[in-house]
């Protein structure tokens, strides 16, 4: 049987000092570009750098002191294993989290360090799930589904009351859909309370599973692996979270690009001052699609900020390499003694930054006394760049691109 | 006349709904790290990106509607001309900020999208300030100091009050120190509220002015200039700030290199979720350095956000480089057909994800028919680069570096 608002309200109550009563915060830049005031929900702040903790926490505490005694096992790729680690140290239980082999080291050093026994196993969640219920079989361990549970579903609602306890009267909530746990508590909260805010759901393209089952269309194969939405990569939707939950409440469920939600990362980065993972920032990404009917206030909920740094790095490269700040310039020109001398005059006097030089002569392509010179640069803008292009023709460069 | 507390409470009146009552974040991790508990006041979070704002505004609500109408002018490298543009507005005054012509695009674009006319002019603040000083007397505008004025020092206050607010027991508050002004209007609040808590400024150890000053020692010549600590890069001390607020409430100001800045922010962007820029991370840093002695309860303001991506991008791969997540190997192995197949094998089996090789033959420092290959890589941490180094060496490559 589905969970009901009481659900939320009683975890709720047993959340109070275990997760946090994250940030809403009304984003002006977004609000602007919209038309309309658009609020982030700020669960990148939640403990363990997701809302997963409110889930996990309320799923253990409902169990029996028995079976906390027993052990408990979950499979998951990050988040829901940092909840369940710190909510299973927080009730003296015992949690063993299986992992797959690829997870980035600083998410199992981080499961680890809240407490839990991490196994290492197989490459996707699927193989982790295997081999979890193959160990909770053996050993009698208690599993601690992260999404298709009603404790956890309740336990995930608790960001709905948060946000209704601020904005009465919202028109509309964005929220990422992964296996559905955190919607679904979302929309029991919301449909209760003010059942003419409208409930979107988002997904990536790449494993837009539960985005086709509700749109009754077949999925797309092969499903291609994002590792910027690895968060919400589930690649087989649950029948009765559909049945249940989302066929139900959630108004209308769109997917993203990799490349929009590289842009919200980036947008959060720069005006929210806010690190927040892929699969957080799709709701916003959603958002600034201009493909959902907003009304007057709408939410994004920013669902976790537990994103590699290294991914910050790239998403940040991408995204100075669109907004025309960094860029590569190939050029050709006479291959002589004061040839680069030249070339980077031209740069300095132009104000572009050199970040790399690569010197070629062995292109078939280019004459005998040529040369061909990459340069990695940082530039302002995409004009200042096609300046820069201008300035090395006008001394007689080819540039290529 | 120094300002005293009322001149604080009175600001505070007049920022109610102009400045936002920004988050006390408690740090779980830094709270670990020092044995105490550590609270991070997220100014970064503040409107146009920095607590400037707060000044600025209280600053220019506190003139005559005559002198509001006279045309204000003001010269900062980015957060107080932020901060102007955006109060300048709000009053209907109409401002002019002389920035620095090497100023980030970004910086001059965000303060010109806040209503403010844009002078570029000089390379460095001190260039700014005689060239506002200029236009000033030229054109009978009004000048707003950034630091200097107790209209600006009492603004910048009302951060201590909402601190004291939510801890009345804090032991101690660490402050970046630029020109002085948001230290000595804290002080002025901590000094008067809550006497035994220590206030401690921190300073780029590339420009220590103050810090020389209050310890009474020579400046160390030349002076660096740090493009990390850019917002508290202020070349001279002004003896008033001292005289009248620093010396009197400050209890010591400590230096801090910006590689120890480079660590907080990193820190703050995997454990916070937060982009904080670095002279705003300076606090942090002086905290994390060891050097202060914080009581039980201590807060770190983090005075603003508005750090360049490009230097977020730079900072994460310094960061990586010193936790081992990205490494150059540089091998010399035999200059024949499948030597780089063999050595790509190793660093495939080993885990090691390849981001860059350069070839090089030309080295006379090594054999005949010997190549020394450049790797740079992204690893897991110091052990693993141990390990795929061994393996290196294991099949006969002689690793340099």
């Amino acid at each position: 049987m589905p969970i009901n608002i009481k659900d939320v309200l009683e975890a709720k109550k047993h959340l109070e000092g275990v997760a946090r009563v994250t940030t809403l915060r009304h984003s002006l830049e977004v609000s602007r570009r919209l038309g309309c005031e658009v609020y982030l929900k700020m669960e990148n702040e939640q403990k363990t750098g997701s809302f997963k903790i409110r889930g996990a926490y309320n799923n253990i505490r409902s169990l029996t002191a028995g079976q906390r005694n027993q052990g408990l096992i979950a499979c998951s790729a990050g988040n829901h294993a940092q909840g369940m680690a710190s909510s299973a140290t927080a009730l003296n239980a015992k949690a063993i989290i299986v992992m797959p082999e690829s997870s980035p080291l600083v998410k199992v050093q981080a499961t680890r360090s809240y407490g839990a026994e991490v196994v290492l196993y197989g490459n996707i969640y699927d193989d982790c799930y295997a081999k979890a219920q193959e160990i909770m079989k053996e050993k009698g361990y208690v599993f601690v589904h992260p999404f298709n549970d009603p404790m956890t579903i309740a336990g995930q609602g608790t960001v709905a009351l948060e946000v209704l306890d601020l904005l009465p009267d919202l028109e509309s909530i964005v929220v990422p859909i992964g296996g559905g746990g955190l919607i679904s508590g979302i929309a029991t909260v919301i449909k209760a309370l003010n059942p003419k805010c409208k409930v979107y759901g988002v997904q990536s393209d790449t494993t837009p599973a539960m985005a086709d089952m509700f749109h009754k269309r077949l999925s797309k194969t092969p499903l291609r692996y994002s590792a910027l939405a690895d968060g919400i990569a589930v690649k087989k939707a649950e029948p009765n979270m559909y049945e249940d939950y989302i066929s139900k409440l959630v108004d209308d469920i769109v997917v993203v690009s990799d490349n929009e939600i590289a842009e919200a990362i980036v947008l959060l980065l720069e005006r929210s001052k806010s690190v927040v993972e892929g699969s957080g920032a799709a709701s916003l990404a959603a958002i600034l699609s201009g493909k959902l009917k907003l009304g007057k206030k709408s939410v994004a909920v920013l669902s976790g900020g537990n994103i590699d740094l290294n991914s910050v790095a790239k998403v940040i490269e991408r995204g100075l390499i669109s907004k025309g700040r960094k860029a590569e310039i190939s050029v050709v020109f006479h291959d002589a003694p004061g040839s680069l001398s030249h070339l980077t005059q031209v740069l300095a006097r132009e104000g572009a930054n050199i970040l790399q030089v690569v010197h070629n002569r062995m292109d078939l392509d280019i004459a005998l006394r040529e040369a061909r010179i990459e340069f990695q640069i940082e530039t302002f803008n995409h004009e200042h760049l096609e300046k820069i292009k201008k300035a090395l023709h006008d001394i007689g460069a080819r540039v290529i691109s």
